[in-house]
């Protein structure tokens, strides 16, 4: 009998990982994309359809769905899976990756932060247990602890405390109930120094958790110390237990992590880029709008099996985008995650079959340069 | 061997009819309601969910696919069908509705109809001629005569005017050559003039069309006037032939003219209601905005077996509207038409079983009074 937090490593190849991570709500195979739901929806698509694209687990966003429509009324309704018709697993943020980056007007204390809502102005006092029970309310299987992400560029001093009050609200998250078979991650922080993001694991590791995540990452930063921090991060976490990048979800991206030795990820890339007309696919990004593809009866990506490249044409696409269809968003949404989902699980046979250096390698070409 | 344009009258119950109707893609069993496609989508909706919710027959719109992206460009992509992933059958209107009623800077002769596209402004010529040879280059099942739609409180000479033209311009559009297995149908005018009405049909029975839709209703005149002259038209109307109401979708509406003895009908109203947070229901209408579905479990009709309410509460679908959800506006779209569609399906029980008087009154009871 498998029970949740049961993580099975079934095969590496470089740093690379394949494995399996058990949730309440079942099982999920890494390297796996996340979509993100924020408000108890991936934007415009429908759980089914999810289901349908391979979508093995989704992301809730604690700060977004706490003040819209607010945790109590998604428990009073079932919970966040039957609310928004989703029995598969959801990973829920802690909200701290929002409340410093939308929040002109937050304050910080060692207590916890208040901030102003988005939705309405309205003061909001958030402490590592309200995240905590917030996430417990929403019943989510994985929960994320409350953190505090730095600026990139902040200063070194800056950067060691927001370590050290990350670790200080990690320890009180620990401390406080989950919903039945939760899990926990804690989130290493440290922006670009080694030595920080090294103490930063070694205090969550102290204090023990059910996996652990990469987080104050592609933010601004350069992009080769994004994938060298993840690299020596990842290294310090334990082989056993699972590893989340949040929030990369560009195709280039989502391989290097991948390289790095992560096994799960979220963005909202897909749906961000569908919602404004472009498809990803494996020769690079199509911009939608181009009227290169105005009588083009091929599909977005013709590698792609997923239901917008079965049925359709380039050019209808872009008549959709064009003239501001919502399906259009809806067809390009769908097709961008299938795109990520497949790329996971092509990554993960490479894993498996121990040709992931070369898997990177074509598919890191194709995607710059557009060759076949 | 059934062939386009056979049509089985399989059961009346006072004047309103339950038949089938053949057409190149699939034969359509009446009363129908039929969703609009204007561009080429039904917006914010997949075919296959509308194949799903019990669709039999699409309506495109000859006005803006002309513009938008053009019916040569479908063309090349295959047809409409093809173009939009829909294999069954397809309406598509000639266009003459839209004319009159978008267009401030139209002129019209008796050769044709000259306006501003209200894309771009730029000056397009629409004769008869034209008018079927888009029609027939989208290839769509059901072909309309262009016609001209005059403003409801029109003088009489005016109306008279209207219908004659609208005769020559039947004669015309006649003449021309279809697509392969193309039905054609002949739109009757005249206000809510009786006399016109019977000259109108008169005249198009004389051209001889596969069937017969009654215009220039639902445009601004008093809701009796509608159904009376329905009444009286579709009493004018050959038994062993297809009637069309061109624009009705609201519940009470598409019962009283399946009782004047309508077969088909199509109306924007389930999806731009679906667009603006309104929900139908057997119970009459709902606003998903309203605060008292802000905690209800219910789906939005109890009565409904659709995709949306068998998955989703009111309080979910009013959290999507109040957030301004993509997925808000699609899964409250898809039950409108489902509610439609359902209630077509019910109403033509009713009428093969001989009790479509109560069930007409028990439904408009329901509607108007939300009584259960």
């Amino acid at each position: 009998m498998s029970s949740p937090g049961d993580f099975t490593l079934e095969a590496t190849d470089g740093k690379a990982r394949a494995a399996t991570l058990v949730t309440a709500h079942g099982a999920i195979q890494t390297p796996v994309f996340m979509p993100v739901g924020t408000l108890g929806t991936v934007k415009g698509v429908d759980p089914d359809e999810l289901k349908a694209i391979g979508t093995q687990i989704l992301l809730g966003n604690t700060y977004h769905l706490h003040l819209k429509p607010g945790e109590d009324l998604v428990a009073e309704l079932g919970g966040l899976h039957r609310f928004m018709a989703w029995d598969g697993p959801i990973l829920t943020d802690s909200g701290g990756f929002q409340i410093f980056s939308l929040a002109d007007t937050r304050t910080i204390d060692d207590d916890g932060v208040s901030f102003r809502s988005v939705y309405d102005g309205d003061l909001v006092r958030l402490r590592p247990e309200d995240a905590m029970a917030i996430q417990a309310a929403l019943g989510s299987d994985i929960a994320m602890c409350l953190d505090e992400v730095p600026k990139p560029d902040a200063p070194l001093a800056e950067l060691a405390a927001a370590v050290e009050r990350t670790t200080r609200w990690a320890a009180r998250c620990k401390a406080t109930t989950p919903a039945p078979g939760q899990l926990r991650f804690g989130i290493v922080q440290g922006g670009v120094e080694p030595a920080l993001r090294e103490r930063s694991a070694s205090d969550l590791l102290e204090i023990g958790f059910d996996g652990y995540a990469i987080g104050g990452l592609a933010v601004g930063e350069e992009r080769e110390a994004t994938f060298r921090i993840t690299d020596s991060t990842a290294a310090l976490l334990p082989v056993d237990q699972p590893r989340y990048f949040m929030g990369i979800g560009d195709p280039e991206g989502i391989l290097r992590v991948i390289a790095a030795g992560v096994d799960m990820f979220d963005c909202v890339l897909p749906t961000r880029l569908g919602r404004t007309g472009a498809a990803m696919t494996s020769n690079g990004r199509l911009n939608m709008r181009n009227a290169a593809f105005a009588r083009d009866p091929e599909p977005l990506d013709p590698r792609c099996g997923c239901p917008t490249c079965q049925r359709f044409s380039r050019a209808y696409i872009r008549h959709l985008v064009m003239q501001k269809e919502l399906l259009g968003m809806r067809l390009l949404s769908v097709h961008n995650m299938a795109f990520l989902l497949a790329l996971c699980t092509a990554a993960r046979e490479a894993i498996i079959e121990q040709r992931f250096d070369d898997f990177l390698a074509t598919s890191l070409e194709r995607l710059t340069t557009g060759a076949d």
